[in-house]
């Protein structure tokens, strides 16, 4: 085949590639409006249409036509970029097409349908013994999504362990033995640190519970994401249950926040998390708009933007030195008696606790890896679904210093098991790595980055992510930025230190 | 072949209708979405989405298969509705597929986009010229799309006269003849009410151009709509340049409306309007949903339904007679030295205009008229495009007795043949006969009718369209419904009678 074959087979390719995505931030579009706008009784008719396009996608991956197209373009199993005298951007794109085409051919539409059926039969059942706090109820259901898992990483294939399998769809391109590495230098400095954290006197974040009405809230965050650089002629906010980032386009994604009006932290800091996502899918490279290649690279990545915003930035003791004041204009009342550096204090009170999504910033990365640990051990068969509440509770001891009561607050609080996610955890704390990683180079590259903070001046830092990081799109796996950026694989230590110089700080330790 | 082979051919062109709805339905929310959300970078991308589905629509009505199946079901030229032993739902499933799949195979691919691309110029050469001042400008465009509209009349046929072709598009089954009919009928009698209108004392409207808050515009429209039937779980209502209603699917029909702080009738009636709309598409037989014939039959029937809330019922002394006083805690300022009859003078004030969408509900199908005479005499080549803005000003003096200056406020005026829209016009005037024709056994069927009106009490009124119009879909059609509801087909005289008594009353003629 003569390299003019080859690139009209990329090109046929990325015609249906387009298709592909343009229905896939159709389907985006119909999501969002059920979480936002739908009225209530459309949810089955929406259901249908969103299963309808589902199927459409489906079978545009694995159209039959597309094998002969990547093998013309030169992929193989060894090789998923196709031939060498192909261009970076081609075989960039081949690299991230043929990957989709392998793993949506290699699962037969039989077992995609079973491990569905299974999938939402397990979030009603897990649902149900949630509430009833009876995970025996939940059990054969979960044995059954084990082996379907099992299944599909059989089918799909792994290097080292089955868990590769499914921790490559969130995170692509990364092995278990990395988040392994990674992990257990964490859990062996985090211990450490909460434990000290807990014996230093607490800090007092009661002012987080004052009365903060919806509407000055909203008026507030507005401020906020304006300021980040989020541009409302190519996103928007609303207000959904769950708070989330959605693409719906190139130039279209939008994030939701929710308002408790006795809860300061969950809009603001949800609004600028959600932001992160959202400046990260906004600023891919025009050329990839449209295609496989036009979104975050991994969920890790996206999790790194998303944390570094929240956290990094929204809750430093820089950026309140310029929202501050502003914050006092929209609450005279409430904060009238608290000064910025109480304010400060308060929303980075630590505390180990039971639940995962209440968690601070330094204990959530324990929360993650008792989760990594047990879906790991349950895949490789070294622990049971039946040991699995008593396993969750030594973990919660051995590693946060607390132990449920009820497996409704262990072993049966998240919703990700149910619905077959295993593999996913893993990926809300890689974020917070990613981010400090990237953090100290950003630090090195950008001298007045702290001071541009303080002046509610963030161009210069959303201007490095975008060239670094948002750019690339899906061009570079969480892999290649994170070495072309810091020189590095991904490493504990920097988020480590981040945590030590801050938490020493606020907690005299 | 035997009555199971075209039991199941229909089977198998319901399955394929109930994705072409699906698919309908969602690019309905997509542009549902632009109209009221998207952010505005947005559109080009929307368009390519749109785009995509519309493609995928066209592919699955002329589906290659469809032809075989409709054969085995027994449908012909001769015989649209298929095998006399189908049951009744699916031959009038059959009628209205079958003239889909006709309509849509007999235009070629080549001509739908040729039709496409000469709309979407016509489009833009129009908004330029209207702007100008400069029909000399769009003549040429026009041209092209008339000649295109004929070409595309020949190729689906007609009965009398190719303009048969293009009504049927919008007012299916419904010919040029009866059209032509009804509205000389029209045309003879309102032409003299409107010159006796304007010999008598002119009424005060000058009330309607208060201040009137959009926030306390909507508190009262959400109250009107509410009473009205419109169920908030199966709808919405949004904000949006140019007010509409849309079916994203059988429980979710939206509308939307604009609110003018300076003039209260937009709002308030434009939501009535669109109201009526969406309770005809919600009304729908469940039997019918997500299905082609789970919709409204026509245009003229929708119309109908919108014209018969709004004027009839909206625009009455007795619908004030509940909501003046509710009116009146919404703007106790503005309203204060304003009685009920004042108001009620004010919002049926005639007068003959230059523009067709600020027209009263007498005069507005003398607007309807003129273009409908107008088109059809292009389509029969007894006007020819050079004539069209002198036709235009002869006919606006004999019919409307007022002569646009410029021709942006004549022939220019409208969007609707810039985009190849020939053959809709018709349809906003049936409205009002279809209405008044019904209302005539309306009224003879619910004698407590206006009285329930006077106390805001509409359920009956509801639940008789539901039975006699909504519950049908497009199961009958325009005429059948007529017929079945009144006894005769469609006429002018009812709609004559309605106006007579109503505005003899307000003018004392």
């Amino acid at each position: 085949m003569s390299p003019v074959a080859a690139a009209d087979a990329v090109k046929r390719l990325r015609a249906a590639d387009r298709e592909i995505i343009l229905l896939e931030h159709t389907s985006a579009i119909l999501s969002w409006d059920q979480e936002t706008f739908m009225p209530h009784r459309a949810i089955d008719e929406r259901s249908a249409q969103l299963s309808l396009l589902q199927g459409l996608i489906h079978r545009r991956v694995t159209d039959s036509a597309n094998e002969a197209l990547f093998e013309a373009a030169g992929c193989s199993a060894e090789n998923a970029e196709g031939r060498e005298d192909l261009d970076a951007a081609d075989r960039a794109f081949l690299r991230q097409a043929y990957r989709r085409y392998r793993r949506a051919t290699r699962l037969s539409q039989e077992l995609v349908e079973r491990f569905a059926a299974a999938a939402s039969r397990g979030q009603a059942v897990w649902a149900a013994a949630r509430a009833a706090d009876d995970f025996a109820a939940f059990a054969p259901q979960l044995s059954e999504l084990v082996e379907l898992q099992l299944e599909i990483a059989e089918r799909i294939g792994y290097i080292d362990e089955p868990y590769d399998a499914l921790l490559d769809q969130y995170e692509p391109f990364t092995l278990t033995s990395d988040i392994d590495r990674a992990f257990g230098e964490l859990r062996r400095e985090l211990v450490p640190l909460v434990e000290a954290i807990g014996s230093a006197p607490q800090l007092d974040d009661s002012v987080l519970r004052r009365d903060f009405p919806a509407e000055q809230q909203a008026a507030f965050g507005d401020k906020v994401m304006r300021a980040l650089g989020y541009e409302l002629d190519r996103g928007r906010l609303d207000v959904s249950a769950h708070p989330f980032a959605t693409t719906l386009g190139a130039h279209d994604v939008r994030i939701t926040t929710r308002y408790n009006r006795n809860f300061f932290s969950s809009a603001v800091f949800g609004t600028i998390h959600e932001v992160g996502h959202a400046l990260y899918e906004l600023g891919v490279a025009e050329e990839y708009h449209l295609s496989v290649l036009g979104e975050g690279t991994s969920l890790g990545i996206h999790e790194s933007q998303s944390r570094m915003w929240e956290n990094m930035i929204g809750r430093s003791r820089h950026f309140w030195e310029h929202f501050y004041p502003i914050l006092l204009e929209h609450f005279p009342q409430s904060l009238a008696d608290i000064d910025r550096e109480a304010f400060y204090r308060a929303i980075n009170r630590v505390e180990p606790s039971l639940i995962r999504v209440e968690a601070d910033e330094v204990t959530y990365g324990l929360h993650v890896i008792l989760r990594f640990e047990l879906e790991r051990a349950l895949l490789n068969r070294e622990c049971t679904v039946a040991q699995l509440p008593e396993a969750w509770r030594e973990r919660s001891r051995e590693l946060l210093g607390v132990v449920p009561e009820r497996d409704a607050e262990g072993v049966l609080q998240d919703i990700h098991w149910s619905m077959g996610g295993m593999g996913y955890f893993p990926t809300y704390a890689l974020g917070n790595l990613y981010a400090a990683q990237f953090m100290e180079t950003i630090s090195r590259d950008l001298p007045t980055l702290w001071d541009d903070v303080r002046r509610g001046e963030f161009s210069l830092l959303l201007d490095w992510l975008r060239r670094n990081i948002h750019i690339h799109g899906r061009a570079r796996s969480a892999r290649e930025l994170c070495v072309d950026i810091t020189g590095s694989e991904l490493q504990a230590a920097p988020f480590i230190r981040y945590l030590k110089q801050k938490y020493g700080d606020l907690y005299g330790i």
